[in-house]
């Protein structure tokens, strides 16, 4: 409860691991061979006809340009990656389907085929969820038979693309907002719909967050719940008569019920002067409102004070309550601001918790928490951080789930090799080349313990050792290279899918978002500021950087210059 | 197959109406109870507590401003809420999990009312879905026990905001395009995950585009699925060797099998003169790739062009393979373009078909579909427009499923009578206000059939009558007002939910979207144009004016101005 709102999630509880999550009440029923696009399956019958099926291919997923204007990202969506592995087959239905879309020419041996497909033979190779990755590096390396690999790109890109890009925007805010600062997921009602509020509270989750007001995802991914009232509960009640109610149990379970309406309205009349209100402004209807939600939570006492007005209204009939409910024994929450000058109103009702604090030697009431919840940004926290202010816990919805400023992540699926042999699209963009042939990739460190550079090479090549000097090119521009000396030196694929299973330990959401903060925090300060960041170096050694050249004078096709 | 992909679907072949998706395979497993924000569950007991729970509520859900700088809204969603009502009902296990994240105090009774919560004292109206929609006017009303109401916020807002908001996206994309083009949504791979992905597929379809890529939405939906081939079909193949099958069955089931191979190599020699390239140019790996997808497709035979070089390679391997399709029977489809200069390549592309058409006196050539798919927007269509191009269909993914311009919409659900007295939120901001109270509204339209403005007013009074002048005035601006003579009269609300059932014929997604074409057609040209388009007026009769401006002041905290 210490960010202000009623409830948290009692971990230990309701124990319900990650992986668990794949059968029963699951958000991804959807996820299936035929959330696809129609051309995977037309390419997988022109493949199976041309007799490529056991074409041996390998496929990066990779993105291009990091989001948000900033110089990383974090890689997400991995363990719904794997499950979807896991689940890997075409129903009957789906058959049925498929025979009603495709000409009738489609040979029976086709659906066959699909009807029998596993991912036995498959592997894939991956980051692990959580970390830290930059552009053009492989979050994702798929090998295996050309029609089956080419058939998992779609399902692959929308469980990674909006997962990162939400992380990084979660990661964003908790580095704008600080470490000290609670953080709350409010989104649910803006995000694209059902399964995207869900993914957006679990992503925010692993981004930084510390909870939701989402209930279904703190059911389904044991993520810590949050939630006050609305002005709606506030508007509902027109005075104190409506309160039908009036008596509490103190904290003290062997004193009598006290009248907590009277309680109140002596309060108010004590602290008018202190607080320079007349008790007649204060609405009564939201002071009945305060009322009723201390009530039911006299343990867990937040208001919504802006309603009518801030400071005449809200404030005051929240104090007269708070003290009401300290002299019942409990000690209140706090307040939310929702509208208005967050940074001016929250220095403001600090400055009257302190007053509160001081007059009646409650120390506590100074440092009740300030929850503001208007529409917040990257850029409102930034700016709050210039102006001055005394907030406590952002809860934020729209510019979160929806990415306002950058609303998709642009990862990619490239073939790379097929059979041994290097492929790459050419592109007259060079940031669109394709590094062709099967990579690996490391990352090396510096005694500091950031990291320095990341170092994609051929898979035959040796791998880079700590104390070692490596060269390290730029992948298009000649000029750029340099020499590293790490001191230690980090494998960033791991294999995560081998013959038919999941080859690495589950990992829980809890253990994400620690690889999450363990990552960010090997990244120096100047890459992760938000204001023009420095770039972080993605580079590729000699021998891919020769490699690669080579292939592209050999594909280009011969033309005249134009 | 008009849109120049390879699949129709057939429809009646698969008949799965919209209602009975309830059941089943649905990607809306996650719509219940538990999907909404704590502060829902916290304000329903604190509710249940003061003994309101037999209180009569009134809400209105609705937005304050039309998103992408327009004027108008497309209404989606409403067939999820009625299928959300239908199956409301809390299961043990959220009941089990509710007692984790409520306070030990919470009493036992609580439990026991959200465990028969059932939504038979429920009744919604609303505006039928598919319809040209307002700021402030109410696209749901919401009646029934306050706490009940209350609780079905979150959940409604999610199913409506970006339903609409994407509904209204597409509608936009549509005009720009124009009624002679196809329009498909390509967007599931950057949409906010698996679901994200299927609600943008379906409520693209209902704003006016032609069909999806998404399989799965085809499936669960009756959408036209439509697909090609992507690059790493193309680089997949390095050369003719490649081919293991060449033999093609002409049209003709009585012609024996030619080798499509060599027709398509005859074809190469004969054009390269007319298309003023070198044979040798052409990418063998590329033609290779189209011959096999020919193959597979012959009826269906549509080509990326740009993985190498559009007029040097793609173009004249692609003209090469349809021409010998030709010989045998087939008619081919045409060309995708995903890269370059849109304009200027859609151009040279219908100059080369038209040579073709002409020199070999095959009409249909010259018409090929051109598709043109790389991260296209709504501007990029009206400089598409201003600058000339041949382009027949576009493929639209990221800009139309995230929403790029405007990422979300901001519909609200207010509280506006409790127990027969009308409530409203005061704000600083005046288009923040609630419209207080039981509202009716009609729209009223003109003799042209062109809709003139949108008339709320309070229940009681009496509605507005063809030839019967009538005054309007602008809720907030005394000065605004004008005085109707509607030609007819049209009331938007209709009662959809009554006594735990859904009161009204479900609708297919087909006549949504029919209804979305009519009611677009019903709004006067000037309200939908994409630059400066005219507000439409959405107006108060004197009643309801004055008695919102009486409540307003009777509410108002007695303040000094400051």
């Amino acid at each position: 409860m210490a960010d202000g709102t009623v409830s948290d999630h009692k971990p230990g509880e309701i124990r319900r691991t990650f992986s668990t999550l794949s059968t029963g009440q699951d958000q991804n029923g959807v996820v299936q061979p035929l959330l696809t696009d129609l051309y995977q399956i037309t390419m997988a019958y022109a493949h199976w006809k041309s007799e490529k099926r056991t074409d041996h291919a390998v496929f990066d997923l990779y993105f291009r340009k990091n989001p948000f204007r900033g110089e990383f990202t974090i890689f997400a969506g991995l363990h719904e990656c794997l499950k979807f592995f896991n689940n890997y087959t075409f129903s009957k239905s789906d058959i049925d389907y498929l025979r009603t879309i495709l000409p009738p020419s489609t040979e029976e041996g086709f659906f066959q085929y699909l009807s029998d497909m596993d991912l036995s033979q498959v592997t894939m190779y991956a980051i692990p969820e959580g970390s830290v990755v930059f552009p053009k590096v492989p979050l994702l390396r798929v090998e295996g038979p050309l029609p089956i690999v080419q058939l998992l790109e779609t399902t692959l890109l929308t469980l990674v693309n909006y997962a990162s890009l939400v992380a990084t925007n979660a990661a964003r805010f908790r580095m704008a907002a600080g470490p000290g600062k609670s953080l709350l997921e409010f989104g649910l009602r803006r995000a694209q719909g059902p399964d995207g509020g869900l993914s957006a509270s679990k992503y925010c989750y692993i981004g930084g967050f510390d909870g939701t007001s989402n209930v279904l995802a703190g059911k389904l991914f044991n993520i810590p719940v949050k939630g006050t009232h609305a002005h709606a509960f506030v508007t509902s009640f027109t005075s104190l008569d409506d309160l039908k109610n009036r008596m509490l149990q103190p904290a003290d379970q062997s004193k009598s019920l006290q009248n907590l309406v009277e309680m109140s309205q002596t309060w108010l009349d004590r602290i008018e002067g202190l607080l320079e209100i007349l008790k007649e402004e204060t609405h009564k209807g939201e002071l009945a409102s305060f009322i009723s939600y201390a009530m039911a939570f006299p343990t867990g006492f937040l208001a919504l004070v802006d309603t009518y007005d801030v400071l005449r209204s809200g404030i005051p009939n929240f104090v007269a309550v708070a003290l009401s409910l300290h002299d019942l024994g409990y000690k209140s929450i706090g307040i939310r601001l929702d509208s208005g000058d967050l940074a001016y109103l929250s220095l403001r009702a600090r400055e009257i918790f302190t007053k509160i604090a001081d007059k009646y030697n409650l120390p506590w009431f100074a440092k009740l928490n300030i929850v503001a919840s208007n529409d917040i940004n990257e850029e409102t926290i930034h700016s709050l951080n210039q102006q001055g202010h005394s907030i406590d816990t952002y809860g934020i919805g729209t510019h979160l789930v929806t990415c306002q400023r950058q609303p998709a992540l642009g990862c990619v699926f490239k073939l790379v090799e097929v059979d041994g042999v290097a492929r790459m699209k050419l592109s007259q963009d060079m940031e669109k080349m394709t590094l062709p042939g099967k990579k690996n990739v490391f990352r090396l460190y510096g005694h500091d313990g950031h990291a320095l550079v990341d170092l994609m090479m051929q898979e035959k090549e040796e791998a880079p050792s700590p104390g070692q000097r490596v060269l390290c090119r730029h992948p298009f521009e000649e000029s750029k290279r340099a020499y590293v000396i790490p001191a230690s030196v980090e494998p960033l694929l791991k294999k995560y899918w081998f013959e038919g299973k999941i080859c690495q330990p589950v990992q829980s959401l809890h253990d994400i978002k620690s690889r999450m903060e363990s990552s960010l925090r090997s990244l120096r300060a100047d890459h992760k500021r938000a204001l023009n960041p420095t770039p972080y170096k993605v580079s590729v050694t000699a021998g891919l950087y020769q490699f690669m050249h080579d292939l592209w004078l050999h594909n280009a096709p011969i033309g005249e210059l134009s």
